[in-house]
């Protein structure tokens, strides 16, 4: 994608340097975070500098990486192996994040001596994020063809090239009808309590040229029953072998409300997304996150000035759960980068075989 | 309702002026806004100083009393018609606003002169005033017993005593509950975009001691999928003869996805925001308001100081639907001052024979 004319990846490694766009700066700031240690990386993706499932993969076995750089031919498997865990901690719910380090750490393992075993984590994570870019063109080319010309989408959270390294999942098939020329209205969900929707799914599509109007929460329910909404598309955190899928906190709110509407509500994710040993949705740990994300509001004043509002009394407490669980039956389908299949064991049996 | 040791209406007449709790400054601050004219008292309606249907009616009450008085002896039929038709513009949606003019206009149209027009307006003002208390505190008697010790109750936006003149609608049932032992847990919904359940709702329970917290609008349907919501309140803007409900965005979503989970969704009103000269749910209009309200967030900064936060980048565009329209198959019954109807035309027959 490029920004400002300039062509980017959401995180790439830099020498010994993870380098990522700061989420949490956008939209009014575009910024470059330069982590020089895994342990800045690490907290990075805790403190969500950047999100989205491939994304916090990506960033995840970049780190590690330069944890190999970092560790001294002495005690280097131990240094590795603390370093994995603290990365293996910062998030629970996103299936990326294990599926990164488990494959770094596979090479790492593999490999004679600790100089083959740096070598050879970059190459992994360098090629791990190479294959993010190609899987998500591939669910765009895949979904694509769901999107006809005219047709008014509703997407929840950002899963965009932000939420990924490059392209995006949800919104790929929607760049990639884009530049097929298919013209389409997005309504981005503004996505409380840290308004990735408005933030993020809206700055990237503007960037884009693709038109875009962003809706609080509560509205996508009235626009689904008033017609106004054709297709829903959302990313996923973690999908199970029966085809749930734990994604951002509101994703079944809408599904439940689109299926209750007859508008189909699809899930886009690459192959790495899917958790095979995990039967059901009920077996996905759901993050709970500080009760400030709901309480308190960031964003820029009048002058561009970064600003934290608090929005309710005082001393207010609050629940946060971070993601929720959409049960398959109310999935139209799941855009792949394999292609399109049922949100079902039976369909989902053959992506397993895949891979 | 006491305030820091003071008992409030949210709105009264002093002599001419029309005094109200200034809602957009709550939770922050605590203030009374004094409106010298009934042109202040339409623009306070207008711009939300006032807000909740109930609280509108009294309030354009008041606010075609303060007109009788200002209006002169001669022409005083046209100044007051001028007045009338001024608040009856202010908010397209509650229905109290209409029910409480029309009462207003009717005792004016039966005096014998302008001088016993004024007297019997305020009366006539005063009195719908005093009633909306009594409805309000004979649905929290009617609503109380489907309350019981240990629940977990979900409401969203306000319908508290600030909706209201006082005691509230949806929350009646929960203060006549909690004084008489029953301890409840309350989530209150957010309720973007303009936040009154983080605001409001949140703010009027601590007041008076109920265990609250806020959640993000998102999160409802994940903790009604995981079993930790026991019953669902909201307040109601106007409610068709067959039961179905206009209310605050997010109303919908909420009751479909609670009905998905089997947890009754009931909807608290008094008799006059019932318009029986409406079919049905797809007769009401519904306000679409600014952008702004879903693109820039209000709150108080670390010292306290109010704050507007652009959320969204520069130029982005948003869609500001401000009420939804629940179909009556999603509502387990109506508390009203009457008692409980099932939301369907052949109970709620009964109580438009009551009026």
């Amino acid at each position: 994608m490029i920004v400002n004319g300039t062509p980017y990846r959401t995180v790439w490694l830099d020498e010994r340097t993870v380098c990522a766009i700061d989420q949490r700066r956008l939209p009014h700031t575009f910024t470059i975070a330069r982590l020089s240690t895994h342990r800045e990386t690490a907290a990075a993706i805790r403190d969500m500098l950047v999100r989205g499932a491939p994304c916090i993969g990506a960033t995840a076995a970049y780190g590690l990486a330069q944890a190999a750089l970092e560790a001294p031919d002495s005690g280097f498997a131990s240094y590795v192996r603390a370093a994995e865990a603290l990365l293996r901690a910062t998030r629970p719910t996103a299936q990326n994040l294990f599926f990164a380090l488990d494959r770094v750490m596979r090479v790492i393992g593999r490999a004679a001596n600790p100089a083959e075993a740096r070598a050879a984590a970059v190459t992994e994570a360098n090629e791990l994020a190479d294959e993010d870019v190609a899987a998500c063109k591939a669910i765009g080319d895949n979904g694509a063809p769901l999107l006809k010309d005219g047709m008014t989408v509703l997407t929840h959270c950002n899963a965009g090239w932000l939420a990924t390294v490059d392209w995006g999942t949800a919104l790929a098939p929607i760049y990639v009808a884009a530049r097929n020329g298919v013209k389409l209205t997005v309504l981005a969900d503004e996505t409380r309590p840290r308004s990735q929707g408005s933030k993020l799914t809206a700055w990237e599509l503007m960037q884009e040229g693709v038109d875009v109007q962003v809706i609080a929460d509560n509205a996508a329910g009235f626009l689904l029953s008033r017609g106004e909404i054709d297709l829903c598309i959302t990313g996923a955190d973690r999908i199970a072998a029966n085809g749930d899928v734990a994604n951002k906190i509101g994703t079944y709110e809408k599904a439940v409300v689109a299926h209750a509407n007859g508008v189909p509500f699809y899930v886009a994710a690459p192959r790495s997304t899917f958790d095979f040993a995990c039967a059901t949705g009920a077996d996905i740990p759901i993050e709970e996150r500080d009760q400030d994300e709901v309480l308190v509001v960031s964003g820029v004043d009048a002058n561009g000035v970064p600003r934290d509002v608090m929005i309710a009394p005082a001393g207010a407490r609050a629940r946060n759960p971070a993601f929720d669980v959409t049960p398959a039956r109310y999935i139209a389908g799941l855009v792949t980068d394999e292609g399109v299949f049922d949100a079902d064991s039976r369909a989902l049996s053959r992506l397993a075989d895949a891979g």
